[in-house]
């Protein structure tokens, strides 16, 4: 029961599967993803899925609903074909910035995905650095949620950072804060007002940017 | 309690919601639907629906995946924002072909949607002319299915069916046979093969089409 | 875990069981079904079924009602006797024609059968030749649809043909027209109109059935 | 919403479910059922149901297991037929003595049977005297018990009682003492074991029933 | 998978837990459990518990709030580690008398004890001598139901029973009797009222409990 | 239907409860609250609840075990006396800190407690004030989140604040900086880090807390 890994890729984002494989040292599932022209997504496994433990690598992005529909008919095939286990991996979890009512009736629409997902067939998932900590709680199904500071930081440690300083955002989680420390940046913050999706303003600023000399 | 009707449109097709709006001579109701630079679409209701009898109008077409992803946001918003009851109408329901297992390990999708439109909130759904009747019942709430053949039947039979034969192919429903009955057609029979998503080859050719003077 | 597979049999059609176990080498598992002077059915199983792959073989031919009630309560009993996974084989399966509504207020009952008992705890599906493909879409969890066609037209293929024609009705499903195809069969067809339970009238004859000499 | 009360009624009791609807002054609802050459059960409401608070009158006795299908069919149509809430009316609950687990992998079908008429549309249950009072635990929506002995125990009384005992079996619960109560009669216990379906051997016996003179 | 038998204990009764493991000869599982100064309980496990078969010890006495509180957070835990199998071991199950509506409008607490606990993770339970057999059926998941009487006769059979009656309470169930025919006593009956949370009144008194030299 | 609003009380806070009661001009609900000397929490409404629309009003605080545990009960016994809409009304909502896992093999507790309210019985929730605005995404069913800050800020307002800071904590909400801005505070930032559960430690600062003059 269970004891064969498979992983398959969405269209969003197959050179990462790819690389997934390598490392597993396992090739690539394979899965014929087409669309008709009605723009109905077709799905059709070439291998058996029985009893396996499928990893489902599939981003939400860059076009979120073409990204969440496809995931969906391929976790739903997956169940119907008597897949043991299924994990829906999501290296970027769309809509997570959706996290909240800060306006009234709108979508908490990262709760939204992640039911919608476990409908579609997600016994798990695994995703990383959502927009916000308390996402990872939208998730009624295990859920790993990894955390990509220390790639980040590991790169930004080889760049010149004498000149830098850490920007945060008020409001922003305890995260950011760790980027500085972990780079021994000093920290200015300001607070942040989104004046809409693309411009934001900057209403209030705290902590010295001056030159560091 | 639910005493108010409330008609909403998704971004679908909005005239048809405007004339029923017109028939039940309510207004339209008033929501903000957008899509942010990064794709995720954002939905706010601009008026109470608290305890209003909803019904949401959104065709899954001409683009199935932002339609169904637009639909379930909307459905979510009205949710959690406590209507009392919400109806999704779906005038086109998009994958309503994919209804059966023609080939191993594929999404019978037209069930996978149902579902995940009950999940995102949907008590109750009313579609119409889905490709076989039994997609009816993949609905796991009330839905009422409207048949399109009585309007579709009296506006034929406005024109010259003088030359004309009702070609039915072996497989369709009854609903098919209907139409050469309430239109006295003659009828022939094929048996259509599908080739490609675009292409069909007439694989038996049953009847007489000949000149009928 | 899961590692044994058992089969067991309702009273609906022992034989089969029987058969099936002997293709597998198995022994059929030993269950006592009975039925209380007041028409209460009682299941116990005689041999522990813990994590066991439990196979159930029921048809709900030819008393429909006892057949499911009976099903019902062998999937919970062994349900509750911490069985690893449950699958129900049900060779006919009743009600499947009850897969539409062609009339108001009526039942969708092959979607009712099919929901009820995955409550009783079937975590899967094994059946055949379903009235419509499209029920395959009423089981809420994984099923296999196995086809009896290949069967029959190797026995029908074993008789003479030569006098033969392949009579489809229009509504059924593409699955008719296979047959006449596989048996190389001249093909007519009908429009049949269902009066009452036992009564039908052709309404259109569409096709040539004279003599082939 | 929900303002018209309708009263259904199954096969099994037809004479009763006239009385209670005679008492509420009500006609009782039109529905035709009636059972296929196939022994399948069909169902059709003959009057709209849109939003009514409707009740179905069908005791799960002689017949439980028609008795149960039946009931089943009835309450699906009525959910997808769109009626506002659904009470099973059910006077005789069959397979309330299966409450327990007095043997090993056996089903405790009294709450199998709650369960599955839950999946087939029921919102709440009005039954009585059931086998023992725990039963009504399981029903997960909401249940009223009503209980026969305050109507038994006024027609008890109408008897001449002067040389009755009332016997008790260890193991029933308290409401068997409280008709002795009522009734003002002296007690005896005994254990009776159940030897088979039909047979009970009395192991102890306790208390006086000589002449009471 | 599930190959890992894990056994951990809540703050109820350790020494049991620890017992249980030393006759299974595997090491009592790490977890931390806190309570923070706001009285919110907190729990860590110190070990991975992927894939394992876990089971959780804990009693919901003396303290059922906090008992059950913490069971809660510790089978929710487990499941979002992706534990394989969750077993929760209960060996006082409080709220068991809570199992009937002898009054109206109270809680059949028994049975939504049961429920919470499958909702915050448990897939099966282990609990023994609950407080009447039919408390069996309010679990919706696989319980396995021990009986301490083997232990309890046996342990009585070593004391001085030849001046002992049994005294048996209307309504208690067969298990009563069953000890008094194990340790070979004389039967007396009584009619128990409660009274009060403390104090109960013996109504009725049947049999005989004289010095039996 | 659900005409008749009802506000009953749990233990944790009476007083604000009449309060509420006194706001709506409507008396509080009669149900009696208490605990058996095994610590079993009874709960009777001694009015009917039938298909009214009731508000339970019951903090997690200052005992979140009982609290919770008596509002479970609390709406189970509402439930099952078949009332119209539960909403539990939860002015402090515990356990909402443990909204994400900031250590692994830990219960997102926040979201445990949310899902075994709504099975205990809570069809809607109003709380306020949540940790974090994530928390809301939390509940499956409509809640309502009202804001302090507005009658926080109106008291603050009245106070001497002439020399007066606004001191954030980094990873706060955005909530914070909107009572700076409410108050027309100077704004200084701290990097708080948790060193136990009473202990913090400030890790950084950043601004001006000196004299305003």
């Amino acid at each position: 029961m269970r004891d064969s890994l498979m992983v398959f890729s969405g269209t969003s984002n197959r050179p990462l599967a790819r690389e997934i494989c390598e490392c597993l040292d396992i090739p690539l599932g394979e899965v014929n993803i087409s669309t008709f022209s009605n723009e109905n997504i077709f799905v059709q496994y070439l291998e058996s899925v029985r009893a396996a433990d499928v990893f489902v690598v599939q981003s939400l992005y860059p076009r979120p609903s073409e990204g969440l529909v496809e995931l969906m008919v391929m976790l739903d095939a997956l169940r119907s074909a008597s897949a043991g286990r299924i994990t829906a991996v999501i290296p970027h979890y769309s809509y997570a910035r959706s996290d909240k009512k800060d306006q009234p009736r709108i979508s908490i629409a990262a709760r939204l995905i992640a039911d919608v997902l476990v409908t579609a067939g997600a016994d798990r998932f695994l995703t990383m650095t959502l927009h916000s900590e308390q996402v990872h709680g939208f998730f009624g199904v295990p859920a790993d949620h990894l955390q990509g500071a220390p790639v980040i930081c590991d790169y930004l440690a080889t760049t010149d950072l004498s000149n830098a300083v850490a920007l945060l955002d008020m409001g922003q989680d305890k995260r950011s804060a760790r980027y500085a420390q972990r780079l021994s940046l000093p920290v200015a913050v300001i607070d942040k007002h989104r004046i809409s999706d693309t411009e934001v303003e900057i209403k209030t600023f705290i902590g010295d940017v001056g030159a560091r000399t």
